[in-house]
């Protein structure tokens, strides 16, 4: 490879760590506490998550066995992330829940397009790939972008009514291998899916962390609608998009609605 | 992609929101019980399930290990589907089931043929894809078909004696993918594969649901015979055919019997 | 495809309904019962299950942690399989078992030779394939060969002394596709495959059951012997052929011996 | 094919039935008894499984949680592995074991070389594939070897400290398919990978059983070494070898230490 | 293949046996306990862990379903790992934890380009691979290296706040098999791999140890860095690098933070 062939790798910019958490309601055991011991751990429960939502955490109730409570939690960095599982972890309520699955990710913004340009500027400049030059060119650029896009980078969840979260890979398989694709292939397929998902702006918010290094998949996808048919459409929509079609590996689906803590009593 | 070019997604209509739920009795804690508390158990979930009977839903016994009973629920909406899942969480016969699985999705009429002459149609006027008169152009074509197909898209339960549940999943191979065939090839597929469920219309009634977003495979198929003997035929002339041949993956099968609520009893 | 061209189904005959029940003995909670409530709980359950063994089920011990027992029932149909899942579930042995699998199938004879003759013979009558003159004139063939062939469509449990169970389905892959091949090249191979298994009929007695809309996998089979080295040597022998070789998925395998019921405390 | 071609099937000869049994100490149980009910409960179990252990039966400690101790049991037929695991189900330590997994198998010595040799001496005998002169030609030239390889066919476990086991099949890929090469082709390939298993002789020993029909895996491989490391080197060499690089899929790795039964409390 | 082609196999040196544990606490049991009880138990818990942390044992708080508790220890050998497991199941505290996973290897580096060195080496000399002659050069030439190699064989755990641990395959696909890639073809983009990884050197340290034989990978990577996001980063930009992007597989990914054993109520 020579030195002033660009690197294959999109630059992304961080944000959020992330904890999306599945619960199972272990109803034989809840169906039998007293109903004034039922009160006081909800109280105990609706207390503390109430302080988590202000901080930015969502609850949710997803339909089917896959879970009953999903709680998903945006937070500066992952110490706080930690803290949370162990408040969970200590509530009263919690030996009447089964943590089914859980998520760990960072919200992730890919700049394929941005990528193109910093790598030909800097090129035409005559800075080599992989010098400090180059790298202290290339953070000197994102910082600009991060600054930028700080609102995306660390998000309020979105006050939508409905949920709907999947993790995705790129596939690597023997004949089609995302990875293996030129930068510009690759730039020029997620362009075209960015126009499907802009069509659908309006109606869907969605939100893309990253999580390699962190869980098993590489990306996960948590969309927010007031329709949940919104969800079928848009990604039925994308998966005739090569980029899906092609490249794309699914993950399991949990969908559901948000409800304030507020109201948490009506989930039990 | 020219602009000019129609997309290569089939229209779809959208009905009631669907919940399969699978339960195993857990005959050990079940059989420990006085007689005087299982008749007081079962009167409960049979006042309750006998609502949701009349909303329609239906109670199945399922054979084998995978569940011994399923309620298959067809409602307006999915928050009516979460209203339920927390009505049988509370039951106080949910102590002794265990879920063991579920499925989500919404009853969906695929579009293949009308899509092909919509998307003529409005080719023809002049009008380019993607645009506001291209969107509600469909939405207009598809409002007449949404309000011919009511019946159709907000189905009773069959009352027949078996029931057949699956879900499945198109192909996305590295050699064979559904997803990047044309548009008329998938047309022609799915219309040859139309004419063998029509020789067993009389004998067997199908329910497709997409669950694209709601759960984790694309679609569940529900049939419903008197004679169990045609889902095996019926499914195994369907796999011969090239769509099935090629393009399907199949999730797990439950196979079962359909039972009055008011026999609820006989069950345990 | 023309209308006189033969469709790509072997035919089948249909038998009894059959279900395969693996149980794990829960040691820990069966070595804690005082000696004369063990006795009562085999008595009972003996009872019952010799019963059930008059009607055409086998009592089998397991080797391996997949299960400690195994009960294979064959029946006239799916409703007696459904009564019996209810009484064994209701057995107070029951609480000292755990079920980790099943099977549920009906016997299938593949009539790949015949099916042939029978298109060929329809064709000459100048007889269009799926009218109702070709669907009458199949069954009326079909039901001398079910008449003649019914020992082996309801057949009696073969009292041999080990049993070897196993599910399989056919290839569906990318570029081997069994579904996909022409009904004369599956006869020829399904023929060869035959050969193999004559030469064992001595030796082994042989089950096949189909389960396409019943269970996961599209075939069980239910091998019988005397000498358990002769279901590796045969099953071994038959992966060399090519319609193994290539087209043949195997689920899990299970191996066990044979008991009569009345000796059912031996295996406690 | 033509009655003189040798059946592409390799020779093979059984030996002892073999139990590979997994159990992972439930410490939570095992702690809170009594330490005189421990000691009572593990004299019980050292006297029933020093026995086992006189009958050819081995301890080892297993690294890591798939489980804490393995039972290897090798016995002249099945029946003597089922009353096997009977005897440790009605073990009181049984109340405190989750049995994790197991293997079923045979000894089995793959005659690759002597195969070819047996065919085409037969074959210039102008004897025919599969008639019965064929049949006991090969069977009197087995009967030789079987007894020349009885000590082979029926080991000691061998008394070196490590343990090495995992399942293995050869693949049957779409384009990669080991039943589909010829004979001579495999027993080139065979041999190779005999040559490398040589030069480890006398580090390691190794025990092949087959497991077909069953189990679900073809074959098992059990390795016994002083020297851990060994079993590394062995097999990533081998891993290297067509036969293993293109032909072999692996189940899982159980590694551990062998302790005699006398030593049984040091592992609780 | 002559006898005076080098092997395929590239050489390797092997230090510190590990063992990577994962435990879920069991809030449930553990949330029920009094307080004084819990002193105590947590008091004899960081006793025990204490001086496994002394032995070069790490304690880590994992974020996400998979476990709240992550020990790694690295020792001299597999004993000392078997009597660790011992040290842990008797602690009081195990009865709160539930044991989720665990990794078996060994410390290793990949001596790809000295492999080729020597290999050429001794060709020069005139020695047959395989001959005794061979086989001492070899291991001559590797004690030097292995005694130069010394602290990145036995390693101290970095003292770094996150750790990323997963572990891997190569790819042995139909058509992209890593083990029948030619060993310079290997060397090259194992090389071109490392590049990589020297440029993250000061902000990630990597340990890469080898499990073949000991556990279901081929091999574990465990990571630490002060910062999260260079694990993304690396790991994202490693995919892109032949060697990842075609022939690696990744297992699940464990990530979490670094704690000091007396901190240990902190994690409950």
């Amino acid at each position: 490879m020579s030195t002033n062939t660009p690197p294959p790798v999109p630059l992304t910019l961080e944000g959020a760590a992330v904890l999306h958490q599945l619960f199972r309601i272990d109803w034989s055991s809840w169906n039998a506490v007293e109903p004034a011991k039922k009160d006081s751990i909800l109280e105990e429960a609706k207390h503390v998550l109430f302080t988590l939502e202000g901080d930015n955490s969502g609850l949710f109730s997803i339909l089917g066995h896959k879970g009953d409570l999903m709680m998903v939690h945006f937070r500066a960095g992952f110490p706080a992330l930690e803290e949370i599982e162990r408040t969970i972890g200590r509530l009263a309520l919690n030996q009447y829940l089964v943590q089914t699955t859980s998520y760990v990710s960072v919200v992730e913004l890919g700049l394929y397009e941005s990528t193109q340009k910093i790598y030909a500027t800097l090129l035409e400049r005559g800075v080599t790939p992989h010098t400090p030059e180059w790298t202290s060119g290339i953070e000197e650029l994102l910082a600009t972008q991060r600054k930028a896009m700080t609102p995306r980078l660390f998000p309020e969840i979105p006050s939508r009514r409905y949920i709907c979260f999947y993790p995705m890979d790129r596939l690597r398989g023997e004949q089609k291998n995302w990875y293996m694709e030129p930068l510009p292939v690759r730039a020029k397929l997620m362009h075209e899916h960015g126009l499907i998902g802009r069509r659908y702006a309006d109606v869907v918010k969605q939100i893309i962390s990253g999580s390699i290094g962190f869980d098993d998949w590489e990306w996960g996808v948590t969309l927010f609608a007031d329709d949940p048919l919104v969800f079928k459409k848009l990604i039925y929509e994308m998966r005739f998009d090569e980029v899906s079609a092609v490249y794309a590996k699914f993950g399991q689906f949990y969908f559901g609605l948000r409800h304030p803590v507020t109201d948490l009593e009506k989930l039990f």
